[in-house]
């Protein structure tokens, strides 16, 4: 089967419904994609993940290159066998942590090199180096290494990340090549550019030429007002190879995700929705809530009323705050099953949407709730 | 059916196999009862207690008082709705942690003050307070208000907590008298004494004449040698009452709990094996294991190669010890559902030796093999 299909496209939007083919799942588009950093979605077994209908979700190579080191996973007989996941697993080329995490770091047209945030060691990434560990540890879905670059960089300097982008992607794509791989793998490429349009145009056609399985746009969503990323996003999109699966790196925001969807984004991830679970934030109908606050000391209602998840049929918003202030780890088990709940059933509902052609409406009701500022509402 | 019957007695010890009855659940005894203290086993959903065949745990009067307070209990329809448990639940009073906890407390004849370790307020425990609380959240099995006193404590000193201890309980069973229940729940006495077997003997004796369901025994694994606990215990229990089923306060070790066994205990409760599991250890077949050892970095053994549970047949050391090293939540709930899936299947089987009539084979073999320092052993 083909790896990417379109099956119905959205009249009014660029939304549309997908299908990925990996050899392990058969995943729908829109998708979102749980973060599994370092071989695991934070508070949350496989079982849970499975029940919640996720088919796909991350690794990071530069987590996973540190610890426990891509020996310790390939003679586990790869990520999957190592953290029993059944799924498909795609893999983040640790570009964006290299760039990020690492104080200190060091670009080469050959690789870029960096020192370790645990023991200080150095270390040095290339674009094939990269691949070859994806594919080591049995990646279904592989990033290129990119250059990442903060916000408003001047021409110049975004250029020739740019560019120096473009030309790892090119090698990223011959490393694949080389390697034999017994099970078959993917590999995208990543739209960098900053915020300068003439540069995201040049790379997001330079990106489709190639012979990529998939494109990602990265670089966005690194604190820039949401206005601009879209408007960007936006564009991208427009000068992107529509064949492709189009990813978004980084964004998991309901509003966000919808946005992006009616641009045509096919595949999200985000740390932010478990992250927050662990923080006692959960996103509702009518908007995230924080379940410290005391006014829910007494409230026996679920989470979400509207929710059939786990945590919603079984639990109080009482329970949960006195978890949460107890300090309890079932609190961010329960938080975490609810938002990946959450984000997973807003993705089918946009899917719904589109196949029945009333995206914008599905779209213009789910804000006009979710903007209602669930926790200062009476209950 | 009578809250406790002996099915079975060992003819070489005075370990016995036995059936304890609640309004919710059939327990067999000995039996291992994982301690949820602020109303959660820490790090298990109650999906992982049901699976490992837990029919009772432990809530702690003292925490819940404090936090979340009993009326939110009360309003949510008691603690097994609250917390969403459908079998037993046994609440200690409290008296424990007054006397381990709160650094300033004041015992009067009819009662204990003490500050709150959170927020330094003032509260007044009762024998009848304690008790009236148990029933408001829906306990099945109560525990009475006791004075608890540190090691080696002297005799004029050890005899007047003791005394104070048998006061209060005959104004417990008073109190549970004086309270019409919707469903039917059970209280136990409490034998403390010290280390002086006269005080011991008059309270095993005292504790024993009144008209309590059960009989724990406190003030032991306070910090003394373990042949001292287990000297003192079969003393005790040599005084008890054998028709009611007998618990040990505070024990969870598995040589502790079979010893125990062979001098007639039915129940114990400890939070070592769930605080352990947080701390990565693991009991073994061949002894107790810390995960974070640097020989499990390649070890793609599961933690017990002859145990059965969840996390011994999906999971590798390897990988355990790859998601301690990482702080992952997912080490805490893997190594808590081993650790309590070999507790139960250690009473378990001390049940069927008993049964067969094997109970010093069996406690023999099992010390030879988890006396092995299996940390140390080749793998």
């Amino acid at each position: 089967m083909k790896f990417f299909k379109v099956l119905k496209k959205d009249l009014k939007t660029n939304a549309r419904v997908g299908r990925l083919v990996t050899s392990r799942s058969i995943i729908l588009t829109p998708v979102f994609m749980p973060v599994g950093t370092k071989g695991t979605v934070k508070a949350a077994k496989v079982e849970d993940l499975y029940e919640l209908g996720f088919k796909i979700i991350l690794g990071n190579l530069y987590h996973l290159y540190l610890q426990p080191g891509i020996e310790v996973i390939e003679k586990a007989g790869g990520l999957h066998r190592f953290i029993n996941w059944k799924e498909s697993i795609l893999t983040d080329s640790g570009g964006y942590q290299v760039f990020s995490l690492s104080k200190i770091r060091r670009v080469y047209d050959e690789g870029v090199e960096f020192k370790s945030i645990t023991d200080g060691s150095s270390h040095f990434f290339t674009p094939s180096s990269v691949i070859e560990m994806q594919c080591r540890i049995g990646s279904d879905i592989m990033m290129v290494l990119d250059e990442c670059i903060s916000f408003n960089k001047d021409y110049q300097y975004t250029l020739s990340a740019a560019q120096r982008t473009l030309k790892w992607a090119r090698l990223s794509l011959e490393a694949k090549k080389s390697i034999s791989l017994t099970r078959d793998s993917k590999i995208f490429g990543i739209v960098q550019g900053g915020f300068i349009k003439e540069i995201r145009k040049y790379c997001a056609e330079s990106i489709s030429q190639m012979d990529f399985d998939g494109i990602a746009i990265g670089g966005l969503s690194v604190g820039e007002e949401r206005a601009l990323t879209m408007e960007i996003l936006d564009f991208t999109l427009n000068h992107v190879d529509r064949e492709k699966p189009s990813y978004f790196m980084g964004l998991g925001d309901p509003l966000g995700v919808l946005e992006a969807i009616s641009y045509g984004i096919d595949m999200f991830d985000c740390a932010m929705p478990t992250r927050i679970s662990r923080n006692g934030s959960a996103f509702t109908t009518y908007g995230k809530i924080n379940i410290k606050k005391s006014i829910y000391t007494y409230d026996y209602n679920p989470l979400d009323e509207k929710c059939d998840c786990y945590t919603c049929k079984n639990y109080s918003r009482s329970y949960l705050k006195h978890l949460y202030k107890s300090k309890e780890i079932l609190s961010s088990i329960l938080l975490t099953i609810h938002n990946l709940y959450f984000l997973n059933k807003l993705v089918e509902n946009a899917r719904y949407a589109v196949m029945k052609g009333c995206y914008e409406e599905f779209v213009r009701n789910f804000k006009r709730n979710y903007t209602n500022n669930a926790d200062n509402k009476k209950h």
